[in-house]
């Protein structure tokens, strides 16, 4: 490709909204361009690394016998209906009604209309396992669209669905599509992570995660160095620190703690670890017709609640934190100085795994401005319920036994999902099996979100000039500089030279032909983010050289001119390789 | 690719409600299926076909210098209030409203995202000529979806947008896209022509119209065999049927004929050529607080109103069919035996150009049962306004001057449209040219039906037992049919080879390893509509034989076993060469 016959559309300033790395680079860069919150539209730069993106996902996909189809953006109300999510999916599920005022949804997945085509198409066992896939546009009404395609409103996504008719089949799809993600993500270039997205412990269909590591991302990753363990923090099991309860050695004492509520304040006035502190957490469920259930959490002073475990309990499902009027009416105080011993009305406690091995620790006294000191389980208190509900931290113990967690952020770019009969049941997607008999489905489901990529890759790729691409997905793989490409013969000679070589070669080349100056060139080329570039200049040539600089090296390197196309191309077969 | 490990979702019976035989056929071969009136989903062997499409479209659009892009499928009302076409357009622009109430619709056409992409990127005629295209999802919400993937609400498009500095350059842009639709049609393989969508005489810009030839098309397409002359009907220029008007021969004279209201019914009564009667046609324009102006049309007996062409005539922009009531009013009696003579209140009377140069002819006498004959021009009624108002017929001559109008059946598949200023005038995209001045661009817009393309193909390819690929878009090139591939050791092992041979010589080829039986075999592949076919079976090994057959073939060809795949890639070649 030739830059006078392309269209770069580089910016010197990113609009003031972009609040990430990547969204302001893909802006500035000319990668996309915003056409209503949360939706772009893909310049030619940024639909070249979308492309790369596609055609590696798509050939992995074949590879792994998944069968390409395409379904269509706008989907029925019926089949959301159908399937329950009609009601169940909140405000960012886009619905509305056509010209006969008949109901649709612009789809944010596909679930439903992969059943609906499988059990009418899927009749025998014979007939499976199959996987069909596409690469498609889906829309979620993020009621905040931020960070440019990482959580944009309209963006692509590669979704694949399995059928099988047992759950062995549905072992067998899962880890297929698992090992084609671990392909692709490896194929792209990037550093990444499959961790679990489910607490295993806690039950559910297995569920796991593919995030890139970027400082910049949202989620919270824990992993273990010393094993393959990698989880969500969300998910991740948090063992009990101490293997087994001291015996109690200290009397249980109330002790003024005056406008010291939080449990950091109190280990420095009473001068103990924090280690030693309980932090309470009230929380309510509601029942009909009845006054509210009321929970005291208790979780040791320096660990957070783990929302995502704790309402997976039995009886926490949906519960709420409590209000300050229903706190006063159990607890006799306001919030602040709370604890499990001598409520006014009686709670439910649950206390977490390391609070459960727990000796000689300090409460709130339901009393403003007094804690209680030396409390033991069985002693003082009865036996609480126990559970795992904290977040896990940098240096617990792996849940595999294998060493300590450390955590790091990650960026989900994609997501493997045991999704069993849930739809098929619903939707009565059955086939006959050995026996004649009609079973429903055993479904998988399997997303890559192909734009989010982009944003991925650049927040684990990028410097202060500019973006650094993986070769694999860069929208060229190597420019050509020429300096004086109008004025000097021999440069524009040699260059065309070059150029055919690595065309030839079969290497992704731009030839940056616009007659610009050497560093609005170079300013572009480092901000759109090529990975690989050569100079030609008559100096150089004069000497038959010519200057070779990869987009992380400090300075150039000089290659002969006719060994030029073949160092080239084989720093990007390297890279590729990698 | 091994039929075992694909997806084939024939099916006996089409539903009812496919009306037309590329509709049955996709449903039938299991191309298709549907999800919600006018929406589909592509089962994975009706989207080979549309990737095939795809690729050769992008192939003939990035070779003419166009850009491929990516714009949204969701688009801000904003954009279409600037174009001014959020008002012009009906229902079948989807609108809808996202959570936060701001108003969106799914764009059918994407004109005002690429005006806006343009105003932003392209500051200088520097920067052009530059055509920027796509291949995207489109949403019109048509009031009666049918046809399958012909008349849809979903369905998928390659829309081109050109930017030029002048007419000059636009002329330019026009033409190499022209010449891409030739080349794109022409590689599919479907017989087509290019007609002019805009008639010269009437003015506008310039505007073609690409059809594929069908019997079962929705256009009637004028062309003339002994020139270049092509035009849908509707813009198809018609000539005066007479050179001049003959003097008068007749007196003017008022004749009973009673309940013959039609000219043919007349012509028959008074034993004369239907070319001698008058249609009169009673069209109406309103005038804002005072009374419509009425028209009287005529036309010879045996015309037909062209209503296209009669929209563009000065002052009838917006005609509707006057009421009983106003022709009551206008002429003093009911519609039936209407003519321009003696009418009760005055009406513009345009004459086409055939009438205008009648003589001695019959018109309604405005009163019931009677007609008047022998009218003629200047002496019985004053000189009319003369405009092309009729439909061409077979045998017109063609407005080149180079032979006879034939008419044919074609369905749009491809429109290039040269829009001028429209857009870039109404949304502001100006440039600065030579002179540093501010002019606006000069755009052109090109649209290729990429799905409706495989529906316009199966019209034009089909036979009773299905469909009849053209070889560059079929799902797979040639199929092999083993008799026995699990029970003969010889048959598989010479099939595998073949399949071997074929796929080395980069054939898309589909081994049938389903264990079928023949007829169910040989029905499948002839309704799917792979364009070649090789029988592999005991009987004709022994002679070291197989059998070839084309889709179009009533009778098998025996071909030396070690032939066969050069046989097979031969025939495949030339079809794609046609």
């Amino acid at each position: 490709m030739k830059a006078s016959r392309f269209f770069i559309g580089t910016l010197k300033e990113a609009p003031a909204d972009a609040e990430v790395v990547s969204h302001k680079l893909m802006l500035r860069a000319g990668m996309i361009r915003r056409v209503a919150g949360g939706i772009y539209s893909y310049l030619p730069v940024g639909l070249r690394s979308i492309r790369k993106v596609e055609a590696i996902v798509r050939e992995e996909m074949n590879r792994a016998g998944a069968l390409e189809l395409l379904m269509p953006a706008v989907q029925p109300a019926e089949l959301w209906q159908e399937s329950g999510r009609w009601e169940q999916y909140g405000p960012e599920l886009l619905r509305f009604k056509d010209r006969k005022q008949s109901e649709f949804v612009i789809g944010p997945t596909h679930e439903e209309v992969v059943t609906d085509i499988a059990r009418h198409q899927i009749k025998s066992y014979r007939q499976m396992p199959v996987n069909f896939y596409q690469i498609q546009t889906k829309f979620r009404d993020e009621i905040r669209p931020r960070f440019g395609v990482m959580r944009g409103r309209e963006f692509t996504m590669k979704d694949a669905y399995s059928f099988d008719k047992d759950q062995a089949g549905l072992q067998e799809s899962y880890r297929k599509m698992f090992d084609a993600y671990v392909r692709i993500f490896t194929r792209i270039g990037l550093e990444f992570r499959a961790v679990n997205a489910d607490s295993g412990s806690i039950g559910g269909n297995r569920s796991q995660e593919f995030h890139v590591i970027a400082a910049t991302g949202e989620d919270d990753i824990a992993y273990c160095p010393a094993s393959d363990f990698a989880a969500n923090v969300e998910a991740a099991e948090a063992l009990p620190l101490y293997a087994e309860r001291a015996a109690p050695r200290e009397a249980m004492q109330k002790t003024a703690t005056p406008g010291k509520a939080k449990c950091e304040a109190v280990a420095e006035l009473l001068n103990i670890p924090l280690e030693r502190t309980i932090k309470s957490i009230i929380l309510a469920t509601d029942n009909e017709g009845a006054e509210p259930t009321i929970w005291l959490l208790m979780l040791r002073g320096d660990h957070d609640l783990n929302e995502v475990k704790v309402g997976k309990l039995p009886g926490l499902a949906g519960f709420r934190f409590a209000t300050e009027a229903e706190i006063v009416e159990w607890f006799g105080t306001p919030p602040g100085y709370l604890g499990p011993i001598g409520t006014k009305k009686p709670v439910k406690v649950v206390a977490d795994r390391t609070v459960a091995n727990m000796s000689d620790f300090v409460v709130g006294s339901n009393e403003v401005d007094y804690h209680t000191t030396g409390v033991n389980w069985g002693r003082d208190l009865p036996e609480p319920e126990v559970a795992d509900i904290r977040n896990v931290r940098p240096g617990d113990p792996s849940p595999d036994g294998r060493g300590q967690i450390e955590i790091c952020r990650g960026i989900e770019v994609g997501h493997v999902f045991q999704l069993g009969t849930k739809y098929s049941e619903a939707m009565g997607a059955t086939f006959l099996d050995e026996n004649g008999k009609p079973q429903p489905m055993v479904m998988g489901c399997y997303g890559i979100g192909i734009t989010r990529i982009l944003g991925a890759a650049i927040e684990q790729n990028f410097d202060e000039r500019g973006i650094i691409w993986p070769e694999a997905i860069a929208p060229f793989e190597i420019v050509l500089c020429p300096m004086g490409y109008d004025r000097s013969e021999s440069v524009r000679a040699e260059t065309d030279k070059l150029y055919a070589q690595l065309s030839e070669a079969g290497i992704d080349v731009i030839l940056d032909d616009r007659g610009e100056r050497p560093g609005v060139m170079f300013a572009d080329w480092e901000l759109i983010g090529v990975p690989h570039r050569i100079v030609i200049g008559d100096r150089g040539l004069k000497e038959g050289k010519v200057e070779y600089q990869g987009r992380r090296d400090t300075e150039p390197t000089l290659v002969a001119l006719d060994q030029a196309a073949g160092f080239a191309a084989e720093k990007i077969r390297a890279a590729l390789a990698r």
